[in-house]
């Protein structure tokens, strides 16, 4: 049976060309990039093409772009790095509905002398934007606010948001991990001042990311040592990955039109299979500001870990709760936020999906889910009450 | 003209049963170990398998590993953790010849109310160990020596200065990415709190290290986010890497017995061709105490950059200076420490051999080398005067 992979949100499949393009990496051009043999000195260049390829997919310079592990050390790099260097500022502003890469910093730093501010959303994900102005200080060090939500895909308006931080002077930081690669982003003339990426929400491979830092910003690097990265990053460079990475984004640009028609319509054919044929479902999240890949959707009355479970029978991958976090039982600390009532946000399921879906593929998963859910429901006590 | 790689301290080739190890995990098996379902979960059970063979080589407890992004990553958690596990504390202790992963680390929390003590190493790269242990206290935090010197292969005996630490109560932590894979280590019943690895220095990819903690040591995480690797380090696994930096920790324990025979008699048949054949030539380190692959050599009144890049005329790669850094032209600061006189220290090479090197490319060498430096020293003003 095949997989039918509908979880894209929590990672991707490698592209055929990001391993072509790796490979030579392991075993025949496998020096060190600082080295001062031409063996090793150059993959140097090789690192050059690839922080151009990323630089290009965001509207940035190569300049702007430092390679990291993963989304999460480019967001930890990121708020760290900004208390670092504004060593007086003592307040941070975050939402509510941040990946744990950020919200976990920041109930961290909590705990260590600073003042943390968390936007609320409101019932569709909405972050409150006049609170948000209205809490920007001369003590705010840096405001993070994500582009793209990973449960429910909902856009903030980060360009607008950007542009009024940065005019009270404040650093403006953007976790844009689910946003890259599947909506268009322009940074030229932006007030981001830096803004996350992961390869492997993109077709590259798992451990390499990138951060992107806007020029003239105050920088602190969070891995000390070598020289690397301009002095930004000590360690060897993740060579390969690097390079598969910088194909990933070529390809994402290149794909970003089909982003928005072939994969938008078959997450909408998704949606309104599910709300056609299965009763008592909430769309959760913007439906009007929304990822084109992402949907999440609340089945009252069920578990949605039973509902993934079903699902898994049939080879069917999606996720309930938080991408990173679903192997825990723990409610979704987004949908808490947005007020999703418990017997709802209990039984949210997200479909995540990529340019490698098919049409037989949302066909086979709705031949299924109803049967799915109908089970379910006839099992549960609180169904039969109805 | 074939590459003759003697610079495998900076990095080595992947082995070919790494790669095939890794590249199911790319395309077929690419799904977050995180998820619930099936298709993502099994993959947990290959990162656990990783783990165990990764404890095997250091003789430790799987339990014990947490895997990271690159040894620079692994020595900056291990210090940071010591920092922020023990606040009261106030010293650290490490020496003169630390990899930069370590000393830059030490260097910035000498500027953020830390007091470091260096200590210091004799002619032949050996440690004070009096000293060392004069200066533990109540207020050190964490004593972090190397086991292996990256440059001059220089053993330093920690099983017995984790003891002396271990027995005053403080964290001890050894930066081992040389060592391990090049002498046998087993940590079971040792003082050791810490260890760290890197995986491109045993002949898996670059970007993926770990670190070892002793069971009931007290830990901070450094990277902040999802609760991978038990809740120490967010971020998605590197899953691929992590599966091929596992099978590298099996080759290397499987040749352990080949680095102490085959490696080191290439490298003495390379040691003694360069002492017979060239005048003027110092070993640098305790050739009693030495990594088996490493030989740091000075040519006196020579330059080594420019010895590097006649030897890369001839495809011969080699590192002047520190490994990682031997892109610039500083002097380097494990041979200052070492009192090595400037005429040699600026002539130093350092030759980094692995299992995979062959006779014929130490003949090819010592055919070369000799040439070179006659060449080299012709050219010299200083040379002539003598």
């Amino acid at each position: 049976m095949q997989t039918i992979y509908l979880d894209n949100n929590a990672t991707t499949q490698v592209a055929s060309e990001v391993i072509s393009e790796m490979l030579p990496y392991f075993q025949n051009y496998y020096g060190n990039p600082s080295s001062m043999h031409t063996f090793g000195g150059q993959i140097k260049k090789k690192i050059e093409e690839a922080r151009q390829k990323v630089a290009e997919l965001i509207g940035a310079h190569n300049k702007e772009i430092l390679f990291t592990s993963c989304g999460t050390e480019s967001d930890n790099t990121a708020i760290m790095s900004a208390l670092l260097s504004y060593p007086e500022k003592k307040h941070i502003i975050t939402s509510r509905v941040e990946h744990p890469a950020v919200k976990n910093v920041c109930e961290h730093m909590s705990k260590n002398g600073y003042r943390v501010t968390y936007i609320p959303v409101d019932s569709k994900g909405r972050l409150d934007l006049d609170f948000l102005y209205s809490q920007l200080t001369d003590d705010t060090s840096i405001v993070s606010i994500m582009w793209a939500n990973n449960e429910t895909g909902v856009l903030f308006p980060i360009e607008e948001i950007a542009k009024k931080v940065k005019e009270k002077g404040i650093l403006f930081h953007t976790d844009a991990v689910q946003a890259v690669g599947k909506i268009p982003i322009n940074l030229k003339d932006s007030g981001v001042d830096m803004l996350s990426i992961s390869g492997h929400k993109i077709h590259a491979p798992k451990g390499v990311g990138a951060l992107y830092i806007k020029r003239g910003t105050k920088f602190a690097p969070f891995l000390i040592g070598g020289h690397q990265e301009s002095g930004r990053r000590g360690g060897t460079e993740n060579v390969a990955s690097i390079i598969g990475f910088g194909k990933a984004c070529e390809l994402s640009k290149n794909l970003l039109y089909e982003m928005d028609t072939k994969v938008k319509k078959l997450r909408d054919k998704l949606e309104e299979g599910i709300l056609k044929r299965i009763p008592k479902v909430i769309i959760n999240g913007d439906t009007k500001n929304r990822l084109p890949n992402t949907l999440n959707v609340s089945f009252e009355y069920v578990e949605g870990e039973s509902i993934l479970l079903h699902m898994n029978e049939y080879n069917i991958c999606a996720s309930s709760g938080s991408a990173c976090t679903s192997g825990s039982l723990e409610p979704s600390h987004v949908l808490r936020a947005m007020g999703v009532p418990f017997t709802a946000a209990h039984g949210s399921i997200r479909f995540s999906l990529s340019n490698y879906n098919k049409e037989e593929e949302i066909d086979f998963v709705m031949q299924k889910l109803p049967e799915i859910i109908n089970k379910l429901r006839s099992m549960s006590p609180f169904w039969k009450e109805l």
